[in-house]
């Protein structure tokens, strides 16, 4: 059940990659320095856009490290570029992908200890942790990004967040 | 399996009904016309707070519409308080309530038909139609409505969102 999820999280990082490849296109376009972008947020007390992506990743990295057991790789989230994003986007799938079901077999029982914010950790069962903490936040950290985008003028539409979806012929 | 989702759309719109509220309260501590919120957007090619707020709703009634067979409550779409969406809302959480197991039972299997924009019929197996087209859909509307309120100055956090995670003492 637990390692069904992960292409869910692999789909959604990967719609995330391309939408920032339509940010990256859009600033060339109309000659806007990249960083301009990648450094907008929506709110004067919310991330901007680079946050948002490192931790729509560590949201997938540390979720299923905590539930496997396996260590997950650091990052330094020293990120700036689209194309550095990018770039932790791909390791974080890279790490999605070397989780093995018997490394998450019987997860959804185990109690997860997470922090949340500087001075708290939560637990929850592994089932809820997933359900209830891990999935909307990485969806939270994706749409967040694809709305700094779309407020900045760049075009991505809703089919870009899907992409990935198996649909049927 | 599908059953076991209703509880992840009930909690969420949940959630978005709280953060209406906090939007509601904001207006009123701040002297603005709550209208003036409700039909803010992020965008001008993006829809309005209401919008989004009758998208939530019926990714989550549609959905469970056809994934159960059985007919949908019809909404007019003409909500522009806040009290009008929440009572929405409220009428969504309703319906996903009356859903009986047996009713969603094997619609994992099921090929779903759903409009996508004005033109536009797309097919998926259920299980894929749940988890990477409604849920995601849920999520984005929800989000998109909270930073709307975000934006506008709102004093919205990230737990108003996940409210009613299942939190082990």
């Amino acid at each position: 059940m637990i390692i069904q999820t992960i292409p869910d999280f692999v789909r959604t990082l990967n719609a995330l990659s391309g939408i920032l490849d339509k940010g990256a296109a859009s600033a060339q376009a109309r000659k806007i320095d990249p960083l301009v972008l990648t450094q907008s947020r929506l709110a004067p007390d919310m991330f901007a856009l680079a946050r948002q992506v490192q931790i729509a990743c560590d949201v997938a990295k540390n979720g299923f490290a905590r539930l496997s057991g396996v260590d997950a790789p650091k990052f330094e989230d020293t990120e700036t570029t689209f194309e550095e994003l990018k770039a932790r986007i791909a390791k974080t799938i890279d790490f999605l992908h070397s989780i093995k079901p018997e490394q998450v077999h019987g997860a959804q029982d185990k109690v997860v200890s997470f922090p949340a914010g500087p001075e708290r950790t939560l637990k929850m069962k592994g089932d809820a942790y997933l359900t209830q903490w891990m999935l909307p936040n990485l969806y939270f950290h994706t749409v967040t990004a694809y709305n700094i985008l779309r407020h900045n003028g760049v075009d991505v539409g809703k089919l870009d967040y899907l992409k990935g979806a198996d649909l049927l012929p």
